[in-house]
């Protein structure tokens, strides 16, 4: 596709100010305190979550941050009479106690540290522990109530958010992005088959009703995306799915416009959220069966249900298997996608190769998104991108700030992590470059982080393999030189949804076997901690099994989807096995095939150069 | 250590009789059904199991063979009053419809197959399943009673197990093997010591006592040995060690000679079996909390500590991982056990080339067993050898009976899968041997299977890397040309105990992280149904973490314990890498070092051809 004559409209998605210092957080959790006086209790939780338990929350429902100051995208809270905790993950060990007054709050990292621990602690002579039943899984509470009860400390569900009682009227109002119907020749599938199948399955298993709290499950089977939080293309929503009948949306109207309206209309009941509560009460009055899953639906949910006739049969969501086999109407979108995506990346790597010194991380994810926005596909990015150059590409989960922009420096590397959000697929790459001279010990690092990356990619392997079976694979390598990478190797992404897809991943908890049609990640790293962090990042469709010349077994596989240069002045050819070599250079050779025709003159040299092949080095 | 100047005194641990035919089963089966009529049961459940839920099991035990005829080594009947069902797995499918009477028993295949969806089916209105709880695990009959559940099906514990009340005087009496103390230069650590860490650990836990049910636990402990069934050198016993003072230990005292009475005297009181009970009420009514391994303790110690005062506290059997982790003495043990079972296998692989035609399956495992008596220091065999001449070869668990009992061909491979128990360690090896000439297909998958033996054995890892993370690359090879092995890569191994020993194994199910010290196999094979069988099983340990030049992280690893050739005529060198090639030359050359000096002038040279370096090829 030849670039746009005219400059499209652009929406700037990232933004790279400083996280906010926060307000005067001595009064807020002297005011917490206050209430939870009033109250009796002796302790309350404040999660950064919301109703859906998302990655991604919207303003109105960041507590934790208004509370404590901490910007993390996971974290809790744990507020006692004179003690207060924040927990947070190995991500945010480093970021917490730069935005969080230590003195009110002790940081602890989870799962080293245990909240269950530090409350019976904190609360010697037992008590009571407030939360809110909207923000906590079934399954995390649960949990958490075993751990406390034997120690005389009892949680108890607040009517109110604490928070929010107090919080006022600074607090955000809550989000009302408008929801699009996704179109067929993106979906692939009517909702109206997608429903008629979930009730099969409700049917077989004899449940009169499921009830839907996970956003994308939703936006899945109703083929609709919605704008309330950042990056993920989803509504806000919940819905009730009974054995027979429509179902019924629950979602505020104002998001409601004349397309989705009609769209819906010969799907679902529109109701507002707030009719929830006597929907299940009438489920439960009516005695039903009534499908939840503990792991994700909150607590509320199973507070409302259970006692009475009625019975919660426990089950994951069960659009959760369905939507992660992609249909062949979003593999094929995916493949656009990623044919669109490869072109803006071999623009834009090529454009860094030209531009010399002088640029920034800031200026490079600008630039990077600009050129994304510039295929007039985008809808959004996919996630914050990551640009770390140097040391601050050893930063994982790094997010570049006008604090932390760091120049692009000769013999550095630069890590960019990003992707893109249109409406035939969800994209999301890694690439590391060499800005100047790389050392010898960052190209051999790098090549042992690419055998990782070939080993998954080239990997075959029998129906009923999990990600967990293949994750060594990518640290293999590694692990031979005392080296490895502290995070999973690949998640699962959706079609137009989360880039954060479950059930499938590839990592040391990825326990759910690996099924045609499904998207991961295959994303080994190495990251030396203030130096430089290298990842290689493409993502994978796991293809149907099929024979092999010479075997017996019918073995699934990958297809990559990605199509981007892979950085050759980081490699060290002698340290390849033929085989992997192989790979590298039919990997090149399809990237330039696809990815050329849509370059101008400039970049399809600079690509040719870059996917190129590199000669076998003689043992 | 040349060869013994006179013959020892020998005793033949395998018999090779077929599978005995079984009684009149129908006539059994008739009396079980009016025992069930008189109880009022409308089925019962008959397992293959001891009251320690062992894999070897005394005559006494073989319930489920004497009322089935089925001889496998796991296996459970379920009789209702008209229809009656055997479950196997998938190594007793072909086997059990041989021995049962199929028009008695149904055969149905676990895990595809379940118990509790039969019974659901067989007792349609409900009714009371009859159990001895002495035979079944906790855990497992706490999954079964709540499948049933719904059903309206009760679980009724048995007061006398249902076969032994009409078994009747044929009954075989109950074992009796002696004990022996278990000598501090094999065992490493005095058993005092043992006992005083297991109780500091009970002291940690809050815990009042634990119950020991688990033979081999028993026998750790204690540092002692028995010979109550066959091949596991265990005493059959149950422990009860409290938090201070002096444990009890439950065993027959007809087992217990001078020797052992003197050696613990100072460690145990000792109890008869029958004294149980009321012990465990003991602690009951005083308000004990007692730990307790739901997976390996008996349905049988959870209802007689359950209710009243008391606590059961649930907890992993507390011997399981200081047993695994083999302290200094123990390996060094195994490092010279291996070394006396490596000159026996080089000798008998010596022995079966020169052999020349006319030898069978019975015979060359015959000659191995006598070769290993040979050294003096067998106590026993640590299982039936597997001694599988061509299709036989592909048959995982194949026992060669005299009515299966094949030649060995030539064009064919032969596979031998032998273990010893000496004093100083427990082994487990298996090498396929080719007949003649194998055809270039048996090379090829030989050389697949050897490339996912090396991968295991050349395998660094970094702390917490748990057998599951590992098991793939055993299998890699094999995948990519379209083929895998059905069984897990290895499994624990114990000192002078067991040869299945948990926790740690390397399988899908693998959850236990490797630690220094820990034994495993490492297995893979290839199995051609009706033609050939390929596995070659060396021994590992697992190695203290030590840091790699030029790494980050400190990495375990394994050193192979087993040495003995890898039959060289089935390796095509073409399909190895460099380093392959390099881990397999290398081996040759330290099994040729070790083992030589143990050989007489002919066994050497041979030894010195079948470890001869195979030269790389030019690629």
């Amino acid at each position: 596709m030849p670039e746009p004559s005219c400059p499209p409209e652009k929406r700037v998605f990232q933004t790279y100010e400083a996280p906010p210092l926060g307000g005067d957080q001595a009064l807020r959790l002297e005011r917490l305190r206050q209430l939870m006086a009033e109250l009796g209790l002796a302790a309350v939780l404040v999660p950064r979550a919301d109703e859906h338990q998302g990655e991604y929350v919207a303003p109105a429902a960041e507590r934790l941050a208004w509370l404590t100051g901490f910007t993390g995208s996971a974290g809790l809270a744990a507020v006692a009479r004179t003690t207060a905790a924040l927990f947070v993950d190995g991500r945010y060990v480093v970021q917490a106690p730069t935005q969080v007054d230590t003195g009110l709050f002790q940081i602890l990292q989870v799962p080293q540290a245990k909240l269950s621990d530090w409350l019976i602690g904190a609360l010697k002579g037992g008590g009571l522990v407030g939360y809110d039943p909207w923000l906590h899984a079934q399954a995390t509470l649960e949990d958490l109530s075993a751990a406390l009860e034997a120690k005389g400390i009892k949680l108890k569900a607040l009517g109110r958010n604490p928070i929010d009682r107090i919080w006022g009227r600074e607090r955000p109002a809550p989000p009302a992005g408008p929801v699009r119907p996704q179109a067929l020749t993106y979906a692939g599938k009517p909702a109206a088959e997608k429903l008629a199948q979930l009730q099969d399955t409700l049917r077989q298993d004899k449940t009169d009703a499921v009830i839907l709290t996970q956003p994308d499950s939703i936006a899945w089977l109703f083929n609709i995306r919605g704008s309330d939080v950042a990056h993920n293309p989803v509504p806000l929503a919940f819905a009730v799915v009974p054995v027979t009948g429509k179902p019924e949306l629950f979602i505020d109207k104002g998001k409601i416009g004349r397309e989705a309206r009609a769209h819906l209309a010969p799907l679902a009941k529109l109701s507002a959220p707030t009719l929830l509560a006597s929907r299940l009460a009438a489920l439960k009055a009516a005695g039903k069966r009534v499908r939840l899953d503990p792991n994700t639906a909150a607590n509320w949910f199973f507070r409302k249900l259970k006692g009475g006739k009625g019975k919660i049969v426990r089950g994951t969501d069960p659009c959760l298997m369905p939507k992660a086999r992609k249909n062949a109407t979003e593999i094929a979108g995916a493949r656009a996608a990623h044919k669109r995506d490869g072109a803006v990346m071999a623009r834009f790597l090529a454009w860094l190769e030209r531009a010399g010194g002088g640029l920034d991380e800031i200026a490079v994810a600008r630039q990077l998104e600009e050129m994304r926005s510039d295929t007039q596909a985008l809808k959004e990015i996919s996630f914050d991108t990551i640009s770390g150059a140097g040391p601050n590409g050893a930063i994982v989960h790094y997010r570049v700030t006008t604090a932390t922009n760091r120049k692009l420096k000769a013999g550095e590397l630069y890590l960019v992590d990003s992707g893109a959000q249109y409406l035939d697929g969800t994209t999301d790459i890694t690439r590391t470059v060499a800005i100047g001279s790389p050392t010898r010990e960052m190209q051999e690092r790098f090549t042992l982080v690419l055998k990782g990356h070939i080993a998954i990619a080239t990997a075959r392997f029998p129906a009923g393999t999990r990600g967990v079976d293949l994750d060594a694979f990518a640290r293999r390598a590694l692990w031979q030189a005392g080296l490895d990478f502290d995070h999973g190797t690949g998640h699962g992404v959706g079609s137009y949804l989360s880039v954060h897809e479950g059930p499938q991943n590839i990592s040391k908890r990825g326990t759910t076997p690996l099924e045609p049609g499904m998207i991961v990640s295959n994303e080994p790293g190495y990251y030396k901690a203030g130096a430089y962090g290298i990842r290689i990042e493409n993502l994978l469709l796991v293809e149907e099994a099929r024979m092999i010349e010479g075997g017996e077994r019918a073995m699934l596989g990958f297809e990559t989807l990605t199509l981007a240069p892979i950085d050759r002045r980081l490699i060290v050819p002698a340290l390849l096995s033929a085989s992997e070599l192989a790979w590298l250079n039919a990997y090149h050779a399809r990237v330039a095939e696809v990815i050329g025709p849509e370059l101008g003159p400039a970049d399809r040299a600079w690509l040719e150069a870059a996917t190129a092949p590199i000669a076998a080095v003689a043992p």
